[in-house]
């Protein structure tokens, strides 16, 4: 499972203000821990960052380390936001996952941080 | 008519936060009880779970129970609205079914679920 | 011009909720009553019922009643809101126009019904 | 049904080159002689013009003579493509209606004009 | 399975011109022969009649027909291209079925009819 | 510059109840008063009427009558807010004009008028 | 009218080669010669150059200067191809004009010029 | 890497007649050889059948094959027609790999199959 | 980097009114300081002027000063946050940038600045 | 101007093919020699390769030295033809360069590489 130590930070460049960063990672990709099959999502972070940002290299290499493990939907959508929300602090922390279609079915999961 | 037997569920993975599961299902086809022709539509159900989820291979067939029942887009609304409402006690529930168009008339019909 | 004699209702199936109901007629079409050229709307119907539903084919069939009645835009979107306001009695009732061009001008009028 | 004479022309300002002249007419309505109900379409009239070319407002006014007359979609396509070649004996010439849907099917139908 | 005896035709109205006739069905479904699941799929016929055209609704009945037999998408195209030639007789005749995703992957089947 | 003369008015068919105009027109030009270069808007005006609603042909010639003259994109919303504002007096008035690039920059201006 | 001394031209900088350029003008504006109303098109100029090139900048100003002319769709079209022709004797040259639509109908115009 | 022993084929179903089979696999990745980063494509196998046609099942399962291996663009779509053109030996074979951008540059590679 | 002074201001043409002013650039390029790849964003700044607006031609040239500069999405938007609030004093403002994927991953960041 | 020195190549994997490989950069801007505005583009470098294959990243570079020259369509678009037919000497070569707009123009230039 994705490790929260590939994640780094750096210094918010504006702690003065709050200010609204989104991440959207279009090709995520984990495997269904029931039919072994692959799922394809859509993730954002969104956060208001308090005294740390995500450096976006490091987050990309959190989420390629989904890759191979077998994981639900709410379970995943879930550990996003706690992994980030314990990383950062942040002052406000949403984690959207849209998940492409299996048996003409789509889904979409939306998890708050609260500190 | 679809049967909720056929709906499986499993413990909420993170019943400590309001998170909300939105699935829509893109293949609904049910019969319209006064011509006999077939309806098409999408069918949304968003919710924010308490401590259940609906497992998302037994939501697709309960929706396949519908294809050979005539039923109109009113009462079909109702009663997926009422038949999940039942089974997950969720925080909040909504059903939102998008109909293709019979003479030139699309329909979508909106309905949340109150415990 | 239309008469509300065509309109035909059925009982609301779930009157102990409140829910929305949206009919779209995308083939809407009358006659500018000052050039008598014909002009094409999208028309839809927004409402929550009470004791009343209205029968789908029968307002098909009312709205293609306006075919070669002169009417302004303005006029007819208040006159059908009128008519299904009192057909119905509904708990609430939005009626939307949504005019394709003329002379590069495209109009969209909105009227809600008061009980 | 659309009489021909309201067919306007006006000389061909290039008729030392062959160019191709297309108008698209976006809301053509008639009526299904069978059902009653009315049909919706797109037509497309496009040409080579020898000696004449089609004036544009006698075009609209000659297709919105078509309004409430029942006629197949096969039949108006072969006489707006009869009515134009004979008016205008251009260099080539091809109708095309594109028609809104009727219990989930759209057709198209495309005619050409020999001298 | 979709009986031939469910299509009608009726005459060309313009057999001195070879021209071409589009219907597109946008809610096909059958069932897969081995999941027992339900597909869906758009329907194209383009034909160039010759001395009959295929009645509109009486093809729709005739595509509904197949709502609730299992049979796999290069079978169910090449019986529809075969039932439409042997009824024709056509000019010429393209079938063409458009298959929603599974496990994310799509089909598009086309045949032609050869007298 | 576009005088207010050329708008005309009828009395509102509906006062007794608060709906929305909107008319939106796709056409608009005027020329940059420092470049001479000709600007492209789309200019949308929405409100509530009163007692007046604006005739939708004498818009069109209201706006026409800015092709030539030159005026900057933060006056012309703001002189199209005051001159319907005071010819119609409404219940409430918005004026957005949504401007094509130049240079790689587009540009929205929302005005509200106030009673 | 647009006077062709506003064009210039410049070497084409790889004459030893046919390659296309195409230049697409996309707020063209006249006035329409009987109604006084103005009209509004995309222009394209595709062409292959001989031993000029026509400057960008002087193609945009002899389309503005066609802002106040009344002139039909016909006309233009082959006017531009006439002066683009002459100016640059190119090895081909396409003009394509695509007007907005009036009265519900919108038109494109294609002439080529020959050597 | 994929093995071709994943792929299973049935008889064509209609040998007597050459028609189109196109199957898109919408979420085809692997991994980039040099940096080991993910890729992600779509892939069509668009064929025309002579004895064989390859199971839909097995064909998405020797796409996941290719999930975990490093492979370039060019590389994997020669594969991918040498093994399908060595299972079908169809009447013709073309595969279209359709790559998302890296560093904002797209990808597509076109191969058709030899007998 | 991109020097306040290229930035000119004009006074407001209706200081008596609250009214949005949004302009959206479409071709921001900046350096990434890590790697020296360039970045490419849409820029939005939306503001309520008080007694002055920037000038549109002054702030194309603004943003084109940073072209050749490394810095990071969370600092420039910062920065243009800081350069405008300080030059307008607007009665609001806010700067959205919107950057194009690197590595699969867009962003989106959003700053209000308080007087 | 960018230098050929920093393109590099690896041997194509299947000589024995004639295939297509497409490459689309989505992120090209150069310097308008005229103005010294910037100018933004896509290119796609079209092409069936001989004996070698250009290297994705080193094409990325190379791309990214155009950023601040200057340099007129026309010629830029000639100049990486030239480039990659010399470097690739590939059995077929096209260039295609589509051009974001400057005063509402924008272009396309298409050229072909001859052995």
């Amino acid at each position: 499972m994705a490790d929260t130590k590939l994640l780094e930070t750096f210094p918010n460049p504006a702690p003065q203000r709050d200010y609204r960063i989104e991440h959207t990672h279009h090709e995520f990709t984990s495997i269904c821990p029931i039919t072994g099959h692959p799922d394809f999502a859509t993730v954002t972070v969104r956060y208001v960052p308090d005294r740390l940002c995500v450096e976006l290299k490091s987050l990309k290499l959190y989420f390629h380390h989904y890759r191979n493990h077998g994981i639900f939907f709410e379970a995943v959508t879930n550990k996003i936001c706690d992994d980030l929300g314990r990383l950062l602090s942040p002052r406000s922390l949403t984690i959207v996952t849209d998940w492409k279609g299996r048996g003409g079915i789509t889904s979409v999961i939306t998890a708050e941080w609260k500190r």
